[in-house]
């Protein structure tokens, strides 16, 4: 056994271990790919920790694999508070970054505070999506779902009347983080397109 | 746009991250911490990862930690073709070993030669269980459960009248990961087998 553990410490990062698990009742818009239920955030989160591990050899520029990672296990932890807001929820969208903030303020600070420090940091690095990392993991979180929808023959799509260009905008900065992404999910954006399942305006 | 993309080789990682999908439709016995439903393999595994990125302090050894966490993100592929196998299933687990080798055989030979191998060289070390990233690993992969039993009533144990000396026999090598985490997971089982949670036998 170690000395000196300090319990304090451990206890609270359990506690935090714990609240965390609420991202598996945070349900997406996206539907898992037999179309039948929408996923959650923490599988949602999963998905992209795979992806970061698997193609990272697409990333524009040299990254730490380690750091995108952990970018993607957290990158939604504030919706325990804030909830889901649907990429193409354009009042939803107005008040997201408030509501997300009083989030992060609360349940990264349940963590010890080098810790809390940390998370926080690297929540705050993806949302600004200025370092590779951060470019990588953005990209990420925008193909994933957008590969669920071609496979599911654009189901939530559909649902919400989603246009070509509401997507192709929302992947603006996709090409940052990986040209190759990028080209491969344009390209799926124009195939679904053409089977009507993204309105074309 | 980088030169020279092998569209074999995406195509062969896409359909990977695609075929993993299925682990968000394998249920395992254990309740999400609201104990509303039973969580699935993918939320699982990114339990473990969360954990293995906030608690590697707690390893017995020094770890590489990216290491842990591509073991933990990939541990329970094989479930997509031999399902999951209650720990305390014990005709299930006397055929599990070859099922799972099967499964492993199939899935991971999705992926190009070179992923496909690291693929199943890091599944065949967190069986194996030796290394120390193998280790603790192996120890989260036991310890989380048992937090979401005693946070739920125990009740996926009770369900299964699961008796503590099980819990404890399941949890022989918990300790060569993790010292501190064992320690703490104990303390779980008795105040859980004082409570009759978990059958005293």
């Amino acid at each position: 056994m170690k000395e000196n553990i300090d319990m304090d410490r451990l206890s609270k990062q359990l506690e935090f271990v714990l609240e965390m698990d609420k991202l598996k009742y945070i349900k997406r818009q996206t539907y898992v790919a037999d179309a039948s239920r929408k996923e959650d955030d923490a599988e949602h989160s999963w998905h992209l920790a795979l992806m970061a591990m698997l193609l990272s050899e697409y990333a524009n520029e040299e990254i730490n694999v380690l750091h995108v990672i952990k970018m993607v296990l957290i990158h939604d932890t504030v919706e325990i508070d804030a909830g889901d807001t649907y990429a193409y929820d354009e009042a939803g969208n107005e008040t997201k970054r408030a509501r997300e903030e009083k989030a992060a303020d609360r349940i990264f600070n349940l963590l010890p505070k080098d810790q809390a420090k940390e998370m926080r940091d690297i929540w705050e690095e993806f949302e600004a999506g200025i370092t590779p990392e951060a470019r990588f993991a953005n990209a990420l979180d925008k193909v994933q779902p957008i590969m669920l929808n071609d496979i599911t023959g654009g189901k939530a799509w559909r649902e919400h009347d989603v246009a070509a260009s509401q997507v192709t905008k929302r992947n603006e900065n996709t090409h940052l983080g990986s040209e190759v992404l990028w080209e491969h999910v344009n390209q799926l954006i124009r195939k679904n397109t053409d089977q009507g399942n993204l309105r074309d305006e």
